[in-house]
């Protein structure tokens, strides 16, 4: 192709045209549509401009760019309670039905009356044998069938909705805008990351291996015709959640991440860590203070400590103090869902 | 530029130009020129063709194109020991400094005498002695830079080289090989993941989140300015051998690889675990039967068991039952380092 000069001056044109097309493409269209105006959608463009303009001081090279979002809570709905609780206790009467002898045993017991009074008493010592006996003990491949199974039919109570429907659009917005300008996007979350990787990727966009969750060890082994498999064990690896989210990050990533998202005292430590990097980082936290478009909860808003997501006053300050940015869903954000106007 | 013909014409013509100009500089040139042509060669190129055609019945959606190497002995030198374990034994006159006491303690005492085959006789449990010591306790920004200086200095025996130029070429091939055709490429090493971090992205392309290794816990505290660190701890997260390897994939990547390489016991659950996946998959063992050009160890070449990657007999029967194509150094290899003619 060297000698055909005609082409040449063609491809010229065509690449020139094409970056001209791209460039105004990116000043006229709004990447965070469903995002009111105000300071936490400045401080996210400003963010982005900041590490991807290579005339920054403050520019990241494209394979540093590493991004982490809680999920509960902060991409997804968690009110009233999480989805995957909400998975194991609907799990409780398969696991009585393969073991009877647990039918009068508690927490089982209760959980299986259907009373929603007495279940909604459960310790959190009692949640975690559901836990155990909810999520462990079935390879990872049953695990993950029976998962997507829950998922494809169950729906959240108020706006029966499926769950992996109930992300918030404004969030979806962030972790595109972020991986349009090279950025890899990660979940880490205190959920578990087994249940977690089963629809990340269709969800989110996120693939398996960038969720970083709560994660118990497994175990090899082989079926009766000599194929391995690995069983789920209820052996805790990593508590991925406050300075375990920390740990789960330098495990599962290795690099500091630029911008980190949260929602709730489990993600101090992550936002924290974030911010302590050098040059431009990015530290967002969600505040639950919309009742009638989704919930109010938590210390922050005046409330008193809520099942979930944690927001205490001490953080507030905290964010305050440290320049980390509060979204405020009804202030900051234009829509909350994408299947509502 | 809806109207403007000409150029949407000549648009046209330059893609095609291109598209041609890519297939046949693909069609003309040699994804792995340091191999000899034979049965290893065609297996890895017959395998990408199968999972990368969209027309075979074996193709695999790029997402799901995860390929494993295990790194001592598969990318890089191994013997006639560990870089890590150099590494390691290169340190301990640092950490007798700082804590005097250990001088006259074993197997310190042995290191610090500087006798070869004292040291060659260390137990295992010596050696785990001496990695906790040298391994854990600092933070990992403080490993990082000391594994940095160290990369930066230290040369293997033999070929006088930085230990970071030891690794193969022809692997090298392989890797990129693989990367050009959508394959996300990973090392899955029983060596420790916070070491091989340091140099992956550099030496094979491969990214810090791309790297799963032995790896220990780490602890989040403060410095006296308030700021955030993670200390190393001596707790063992994942063993990253044997069986390990498998559990290491599943936290790590969470999917099962279509590729995976090795060369000793230690890799052997991981390619029993990729080749028991449906579909096409690969799985290699490298066999050191080189002496001259690099080493000839082992009980499959009918030698004594090494201290380094053992490649037993076992294994090399396993390999020719289940299709685990064996690579010989000597002869499907033509050159076997980059800096080597």
């Amino acid at each position: 192709m060297k000698h055909f000069v005609p082409l040449n001056f063609a491809r010229q044109l065509v690449l020139l045209a094409w970056v001209f097309a791209i460039s105004s493409a990116f000043a006229q269209s709004d990447p965070l549509p469903s995002w009111n105006d105000g300071s936490a959608k400045q401080a996210i463009v400003a963010f982005v401009q900041a590490t991807t303009d290579r005339a920054s001081p403050n520019f990241v090279p494209p394979g540093a760019r590493i991004a982490t979002f809680d999920q509960d809570g902060t991409l997804w709905v968690e009110h009233p309670m999480y989805s995957q609780v909400m998975y194991c206790l609907d799990r409780v009467p398969a696991v009585v039905k393969a073991k009877p002898e647990l039918a009068n045993v508690e927490p089982f017991k209760t959980v299986m009356s259907g009373n929603r009074e007495a279940m909604a008493k459960l310790t959190k010592e009692d949640l975690f044998k559901i836990l155990a006996a909810t999520l462990t003990g079935m390879s990872v491949d049953q695990f993950q069938t029976e998962t997507t199974a829950w998922l494809d039919k169950a729906k959240d109570p108020r706006w029966k909705q499926p769950y992996t429907q109930l992300t918030y659009l404004p969030m979806q917005e962030v972790l595109q805008f972020l991986r349009a300008n090279g950025y890899k996007t990660y979940i880490v979350t205190g959920g578990g990351q087994d249940f977690v990787r089963v629809y990340s990727e269709q969800t989110y966009g996120i693939p398996p291996e960038q969720v970083v969750g709560t994660a118990g060890g497994t175990k090899y082994g082989y079926d009766k015709d000599g194929r391995p498999f690995l069983t789920k064990e209820p052996r805790l690896l990593l508590n991925d959640d406050n300075a375990g989210k920390v740990e789960g990050i330098h495990l599962m990533i290795g690099r500091r991440p630029y911008a980190a998202f949260g929602n709730s005292t489990g993600d101090r430590e992550m936002l924290e860590y974030t911010k302590a990097g050098d040059g431009a980082r990015l530290a967002m936290l969600v505040l639950h203070d919309d009742a009638q478009r989704e919930y109010t909860y938590g210390p922050a808003n005046g409330l008193p400590e809520s099942k979930v997501g944690t927001f205490t006053q001490a953080l507030y300050d905290e964010a305050q103090n440290k320049g980390w940015i509060v979204i405020s869903m009804k202030n900051d954000w234009k829509r909350i869902f994408a299947f509502e106007p």
